[in-house]
């Protein structure tokens, strides 16, 4: 069951992930689960925020707080369609956020090799999720770009 | 005169600082220098915004390149009183800001430990401007915390 879970959940990760494919955004999406809920959701919108810190996790980071009422995330699970770069790490780990799981490996821009130490010592990471269906959607991307 | 550039704009981010000590934040300023104007500034703001990603970096580098018009920060010098964390340091490297200058080293938290390849390979780093005037206003809000 808890595998289903976590593929229903990414999932919805990946709608947001269409939803930034649509706008002509690196697509990347993301929920953030608390209790079985989805509490916060997001896509990457770089582009249209003209901002490097409008990656899909930092919003719905800021925006899972709102909604708990505190800055900590401690108890909440985020699906993200590719593994966090090194500033969507970092801002997980000061979260707190107690479970992550990704999809699709980045290899080039991912943390778990450039900064390995990024995360609270408690948090559980967990990759590989629906990956083919995650890096397909990149690599539609950036095939049309070219 | 580089110099006494470097601590001018240091003295601004110091000011920075104060603004969030008094409001019972952990004392982190900034200012992101453009041909030697002071294009944003922003201080910590975490507890007041409940909100992780609210260091005073990443308001910063949104706001400026609101100013700019884009999203790169090439030709810009952030001013930071602290040795930015892992999180701004991510953040510092998409934006590819030209320079950074800090004051305080944070050892147990600064990216130079934990993310040293996190910035753009281009990027300048200067640490120490400052540096005790930084640190010390991060003692006395830690003191007064006990």
């Amino acid at each position: 069951m808890e595998e289903n879970r976590d593929e229903y959940f990414m999932r919805q990760a990946l709608f947001e992930a269409k939803e930034a494919y649509d706008r002509d955004e690196i697509p990347v999406g993301v929920v953030i689960v608390y209790k079985d809920r989805i509490i916060a959701r997001g896509h990457n919108l770089t582009e249209t925020l003209n901002d490097v810190t409008a990656h899909a996790e930092m919003q719905a980071i800021t925006s899972a707080a709102g909604v708990l009422g505190g800055k900590y995330l401690i108890g909440c699970t985020v699906y993200v369609t590719l593994e966090p770069c090194i500033m969507c790490a970092g801002a997980l780990g000061w979260s707190q956020i107690s479970r992550i799981v990704y999809g699709a490996a980045d290899d080039k821009r991912g943390f778990q090799k450039f900064a390995p130490k990024a995360l609270h010592p408690k948090t559980e990471i967990q990759g590989g999720v629906l990956q083919e269906d995650c890096a397909r959607l990149m690599q539609d991307f950036f095939r049309n770009k070219r």
